[in-house]
């Protein structure tokens, strides 16, 4: 079977691939199940606050089993899981980039990208998955 | 007399059974007085972030003396303590599900649960605390 | 079949019977094949300092592959692995009392118990894995 | 010219290569001259552990403008660097397996390999510094 670092390098190399094309240079991470990092690469001139941002959406995916996008709603002042973002040690992110990865319907790992505008991330994230 | 984990099991075994009734799996932590852990159990499922947040929601309660939620309101923007769940290394949650454990009128400990949407783990930490 | 947090209260209850036998309260945790914690019981009047050494020790477990007391040799002063146990966040064991739980050969999970003389957390261990 | 993550990603691959020749899982990971991650990669069935010492082999190598190895002596109790380890937040590692990258004689950045014991991992690396 294919490994999990080879499925990585996959998702990495199609994000990477797109980075290029919208030229705003990504760091992108990916976990496996249990969070722990099974991958990432940071393209030259990616902001180095992006290093722990990509890994930690990438874990938030997992911890979470959402999309990191999806947490933001929640978390606005006001909102049921305001302050969710500072609790596990300050590793959750809730702003967009971070993907489960799945297969067979179930949650196999995470994916996470920083580097550009959350969009920019997302669109990234998602040409990843998309192999 | 009852040992604190004897009551902690109590407590985390009728919380895990309203959890089971629900369909959600949690994670259930108990701390004592000092807000050091008593018992945790994390159901098969159950979302890995919840670990560090039950645990925290349950040494919130003691160490603010209230329910997370209570604490919410008072750390809005503009609001008396706003910023207060970036103190204290990041431990104080600030949403629901983590309640004070009384005996006698006075606070022997804390009971935090994390894994679905807030009303679910409140539901969960009460169904716990009514034994 | 039987779930992770099944086998965790089976090892964990083991344990502790053990513990009151030998008269010594223990901290008793075990973690997932991840890393991440299942469940987690502290006996009234075990050390405060035993609650994050018995999570390290079963994190230990499984992060390297090998009961904690084996990497006790190889980091003394002068030896290949000298300084191990200040790497990964200070989260690793090097004495006894972490072991890696087997499954039809493989490690689904870590076992850490601390709270008494380093051969008395190995006896309580042991008396948890055999069941 | 040759980026950064180029470079890191055919170092990582020589490395991966030796590992996968001597049968031993490991964690590569490398760094820029200002000790920030450039690329990282777990190959299945690595330790939990070599996660974080991969990194900060890679880091420590930098940080210290040595190879990790050469460090484990000066930080022997009664020696002048003893106690090394526990500064810079625990990120310092103090055995062999992290080695500075150079370039016309500078050093560009740093490799840390973590994994199997203190020689295979130093093994690898080499291989990996060797193309």
């Amino acid at each position: 079977g294919v490994t999990m670092l080879e499925k990585a390098k996959k998702i990495i190399e199609a994000a990477e691939k797109k980075a290029v094309e919208i030229k705003v240079p990504m760091v992108i991470a990916v976990v496996d199940a249990g969070g722990n990092l099974v991958a990432q690469h940071r393209m030259d001139g990616a902001l180095i606050a992006s290093i722990a941002i990509a890994r930690d959406k990438a874990y938030t995916a997992v911890a979470l089993q959402m999309p990191t996008d999806q947490a933001a709603l929640q978390t606005l002042p006001g909102q049921p899981l305001y302050g969710l973002n500072t609790t596990d040690g300050g590793r959750l992110v809730i702003f967009g980039g971070g993907y489960p990865i799945y297969e067979n319907g179930a949650i196999v790992g995470g994916l996470g990208v920083s580097g550009g505008a959350v969009e920019e991330d997302m669109a990234v994230a998602r040409a990843g998955l998309a192999g």
